[in-house]
């Protein structure tokens, strides 16, 4: 037996996918034409309750599990039978864009939906998640729900996460479950034939070559670090320069010298996100500053050699000042399975849609998922490659055709899917 | 005539001054034990309240002006004649000490009711102000009550500037007003005989030299700026290098020049106390970097050769973003006038309290009372020089030394004004 594909594919329509993308981006909108959907947020479980109605109009099943993830369940025809799992995140930056990770679980939806229309039952279930917290916007580090679903991080650990007014993520998914009693549970660690993530690039490449879908092959390494830098408070005109210990200027003086040192290294992202300065008053030396830096390279060498030139930074701009550098998260350069990255490119073809082989920059749950079953990403391109900003937007015709591309992914994966879950 | 000096000196109670700073020290109270009393805030509105009831209950009488100083005047036998006036600021840092500005301000008052214990009418009135928004943490730049006062800032001007919540000083002064309907006006650049300002030294001077009372020479010359990088927000993982405009790695190239620009200069004080992102998300480069920059140094030549290494720093690390740079305050090294200080040096001696001459390293509303009649400055020390900070403490001794020496000063004053004010 083969998917009728054709029929799915036909039924796959963008109009109602682009309807259904601006309607979920009501939920936390903002002036400037974004979003702001933090994790956990009001905003976050309200969008989910559309999710939820969407899904239950068509007959689908809605469910969640204990770290937050919302699964929507198209039944196959052997329930029993390990689901193929596709979605992404509808958490958001501060100001974010409309798009990243909405993309994903919205176009999962319409392919469930276009299998309805078109009356195939799949031989496994399908089901679309809407992983927790992907961004680390407000707990971090991100990809929480992917992490406990494959049981990468142990659920009490994550569950003590506080956000920056104290709040923990056990106390924000304790708030999701008491809005949500009607979901009901199922277990982590549940068997998965496969995953197929569907993104927005948020990088310039696919716009460059004028093609809308790219079939991903890898994600880029990537080290997380939380730095503090301890001086001590005084009054800034009187305390003389022999006493200070003016944790703003040491910190000043670390971060230029991560900033000269990746500019050393072809290819080398280092940011500083964010910066908070104990007290904060233009009068007042800094009694200690906090940051973030985000380093990003495709060669782990290079994030390795990043790492050792971090340390030193920080040994050179101390000073009088204490400096505690703590890794927050770290991930290799990840390369999906071969077996996937081709059953996505002939997805592309036989769905008569241009495609081409790129890296992904940016990091997504789809990395924490390939430890768990055969993994795989589809992206369509991003204006002027900008997200993690208001601005973000993708041209109407693209998300059809990343639509398409799942579209038959999907079906591909359910009519022969591959391997499946760990043990 | 001359003034009953004994009897007030005698008067002056130490434990009275001591157990009011305590109840002073309430209102904004710190867990750490310092205060958080911003200017205009409700907790410095309370604390007014109390200064008020305070003076009403010694029958004197307590008014303020349009820029929201609050005066409390013991009359004189000439009424009509410039009063001697006193006192300091009662608004405090964030998580600021309990001295700081209070100490001038209760000294003052313990020195009026120290008048009335002793039966002493001195022939001019005598004034305790509370000038607005001394320290500038919530509206910048601050000694905005002095500086009106004495017309050197036009008070519509004044009015709109607007805190970091979008208030405007305007707004602020009209909800004092409607708490203090009771609290009778006067006007502005109203004719002084002269101002004395009492206050902790800020520094380690005193302390070390283990001297209770400082005779303020003059005020160490200042410039304060506020730096805005403008740049382009985007992922942290997918901007290519080469694209980048981040706003946080040129702030902190131009902060970390800065640095290196005042440890070239002996003496050189620069302080980035206050630093924003836009947005501040750890995995989103800043579109915007706003900060602080305070610059101090007893040599006015010093100063401005700082200012021309801060433009040459924004030049030098703004790389592809843009770098603005706003002057929001500055003020010249300021020596007080000889015979004013010789006056208090003479107070000093009568009262028999070691006293020796000190510089400030801090700037005070004197700098502004300065330009508009004879001023001068008590200092008394504080434990390790540390100030704007919770740990700020004075021993009490050095607080009864201080408000002894201000009563011989202002008896000094009242009974032999000096000149008097601008016409």
């Amino acid at each position: 037996v083969t998917a009728p594909l054709d029929a799915i594919l036909a039924a796959v329509d963008g109009d109602r996918l682009w309807r259904r993308l601006e309607a979920l981006a009501r939920f936390g909108a903002t002036p400037g034409g974004g979003v702001t959907r933090l994790a956990l947020s009001a905003e976050e479980i309200a969008a989910r309750r559309f999710l939820i109605d969407l899904a239950r109009a068509r007959g689908l099943a809605a469910f969640s599990d204990a770290a937050g993830n919302l699964f929507l369940r198209l039944e196959g025809a052997r329930p029993d039978r390990p689901c193929v799992l596709t979605g992404s995140h509808v958490d958001s930056q501060p100001r974010g864009g409309r798009f990243d990770g909405a993309f994903g679980v919205m176009a999962g939806l319409e392919v469930l939906e276009a299998f309805l229309d078109a009356g195939a039952t799949p031989p496994v279930a399908i089901e679309v998640v809407a992983w927790m917290n992907e961004e680390a916007s407000r707990f971090a580090p991100g990809m929480m729900g992917s992490k406990a679903f494959v049981g990468e991080w142990d659920l009490p650990a994550m569950r003590s996460v506080a956000d920056g007014a104290g709040v923990t993520v056990g106390e924000a998914l304790d708030a999701l479950d008491a809005a949500e009693p009607d979901v009901p549970k199922r277990p982590l660690r549940r068997p998965v034939a496969c995953f197929v993530e569907a993104h927005i690039e948020q990088g310039p490449l696919l716009e460059r070559c004028a093609t809308p879908v790219g079939v991903v092959t890898g994600i880029q390494g990537t080290r997380r670090y939380r730095v503090t830098v301890s001086g001590a408070a005084g009054h800034a005109g009187t305390v003389p320069p022999g006493d200070r210990r003016d944790a703003m200027m040491a910190a000043a003086r670390m971060i230029a010298r991560i900033d000269a040192a990746a500019a050393r290294v072809d290819g080398m992202m280092a940011t500083c996100g964010m910066l908070r300065l104990e007290l904060g008053a233009p009068s007042v030396i800094p009694a200690e500053a906090f940051f973030s830096i985000d380093i990003r390279h495709p060669q782990d060498a290079a994030v390795e050699e990043m790492d050792r030139a971090i340390e030193q930074a920080a040994a050179a701009a101390a000073g009088p000042c204490e400096i505690r550098i703590d890794r927050i998260a770290r991930a290799p350069t990840l390369e999906f399975p071969e077996a996937m990255r081709r059953r996505i490119a002939e997805a592309a073809a036989r769905a008569g849609e241009p495609a081409t082989d790129i890296f992904s920059a940016a990091g997504h749950d789809a990395r924490h998922l390939n430890a768990w079953c055969p993994t795989g990403m589809i992206f369509i391109p991003c204006r002027d490659g900008i997200s993690h900003a208001e601005t973000e937007w993708c041209d109407p015709a693209d998300v059809l055709s990343g639509a398409r591309v799942l579209a038959a992914t999907l079906a591909s994966a359910a009519w022969d899917p591959p391997g499946g879950s760990a043990p």
